[in-house]
């Protein structure tokens, strides 16, 4: 038996799942052996990994049984029921979900920013929000070095934060547009091609979306900051597969755009792609595959005090999921 | 002769000259004779009003004798060239373009918001930037009762706000999409099709977008609100013709979400769109073809002091550009 990790992959089937499998590949993660687990319905399924077929099989509290590590990507519901029996087998979650991000004692991670906390885990170590992540690979070098007070943003969400489902919704209705006859929708609350929904995952009773709300605690909890204030408004847009935000932020410290782009081209995992003059500039379409997220529009905010604006960009399934899960794997293997 | 006016429209056969033919038969407005002006590669072209065909006429300066109202949406070159040809000839200029709208002595005007300045012109109008006009629609009635002190905004701009081929540029790219050879950008300086872009209008020296500077200058200047400090990030969406603005607002008073929407609710040409709990908020495809602007997903802004955040769509060829200054022009009738 070779060197390496037993890993299971929990929600196999799913946009998620398959970009992890992709990642286990080519990052040549030490693998001992691979789980592929999903819902009942999957069963039958086969995926190709390393050339070889593997079935999926059923998720169940005994199916992780010699499991070193278990990455979680099947929604909160299956994480509340089985992330538990994965940890009494002995296994350490990655959990993808938001079911247990913002539970004290649990570590959410984004490895760039605050790989330390995963050495407190009890068994579950959580991958953020796709969003907030995007938003701190950005934002968290500038509060470190400038230190943070306010955030305002607002979000371009790419279909992909909803699934397999979600991106196939949004190609066969933006076709079934041309045909004139528009199909309706599913997935989404509303129409998504050719239309923008201000609405991500569902409302709470003080007037934010889930979504909304997530981005605010879990960026207090990432950048261990509990005081920051932050307000954002999170909108489905008909893109693919990679986030955008605008974020506008005061700082405690002045800043210039000079010492932002200093400070912002050195992070790990960043790329500055700020020239406006050239039209050059963070897209959706343009960081999509691509692991590192990226920052540009950076100017000096009008309305804040120290304030800075700028656009960030990243994969939603890679540094949104799928990566910044195998990342946290991969400080956990050390 | 019947009672009326004589009205140009310059530029009559762009996305803004169709709809105001529209928006002139509609609204029956008085009129005596209508011009349809356009560059030379329009001659020969006919329009239809009332059932009559009109031809297009080449603009001059000569062309506007005994014109009474001129509407200029031919873009700020076009303005700058024959504007004062018109008002020279006796006409009142309604200046769609930039051209104009900072110039002291040209008032600046959304009709439900400063309809009194426009009585202090000296020949031009203007009529503001489409992105302030829908903002303002929402952000003025908060600002009268409240006092807005700062503004923090990021925009979902459809492709309509740059024109007809635009407009095209968007169908045929996305249509290409499903062909498996994207068609390059024209009109737009990057893929639209699928994505978007943090660029609307050109760069200035300090990283900010002149729509974005737009957005500040002349919404200081609708609500003579000189010390208003405003910041907005302006991104274009694979939307057709409405745009959607995504508002965080703080003022000097407190204000509760139900003040709020009291004074929405009431506000001529607006409509409060906002039951979260039911998915009901405005989209842009909603409001597309409206000539009212709708605001929801009205909630307390949780980085500012006395802080609302808010979501207001309107159609950018209607109330972002055409129906404004044909509003305008039923002022001046009286």
């Amino acid at each position: 038996m070779s060197a390496g990790f037993n890993v299971a992959i929990v929600g196999a089937t799913g946009a998620v799942g398959a970009e992890l499998l992709q990642l286990l590949e080519q990052r040549e993660f030490p693998l001992r052996g691979l789980k592929l687990l999903a819902s009942p319905k999957s069963v039958g399924k086969v995926l190709k990994f390393k050339g070889e077929e593997i079935p999926v099989e059923t998720i169940s509290s005994e199916v992780f049984r010699g499991v070193d590590i278990a990455l979680f990507s099947a929604g909160a519901a299956t994480s509340r029921e089985f992330a538990q029996s994965a940890v009494n087998s002995g296994a350490i979650v990655i959990d993808n979900s938001s079911a247990f991000r913002m539970e004290p004692g649990v570590p959410l991670v984004v490895p760039e920013i605050n790989p330390r906390d995963i050495q407190t885990h009890k068994g579950i170590v959580a991958n953020p929000n796709c969003t907030t992540i995007i938003s701190l690979m950005a934002l968290y070098p500038l509060h470190r070095a400038f230190r943070v007070r306010r955030v305002i943003a607002a979000s371009y969400q790419a279909v992909s934060g909803a699934g397999a489902k979600a991106i196939q919704e949004l190609s066969d209705q933006t076709k079934s547009f041309f045909s004139g006859e528009l199909a309706a929708p599913v997935v989404f609350p509303q129409t998504i091609a050719f239309n923008v929904l201000p609405q991500v995952d569902v409302f709470l009773e003080n007037g934010y979306t889930k979504e909304e709300i997530k981005f605010a605690n879990e960026s207090r909890k990432i950048m261990h900051h509990p005081t920051l204030r932050a307000s954002i408004t999170c909108v489905r847009v008909p893109v693919f597969r990679a986030h955008s935000i605008a974020i506008h932020a005061e700082f405690e410290q002045p800043v210039s755009v000079k010492q932002a782009r200093d400070v912002l081209a050195k992070f790990q995992g960043l790329e500055l792609v700020d020239d406006p003059g050239s039209r050059v500039y963070p897209t959706p379409v343009q960081v999509a595959g691509k692991n590192n997220c990226q920052v540009g529009r950076i100017r000096v905010d009008l309305a804040l005090d120290n304030g800075l604006a700028f656009w960030v960009c990243g994969d939603q399934i890679l540094k949104g999921a799928a990566l910044n899960a195998l990342q946290i794997a991969e400080v956990l293997k050390k």
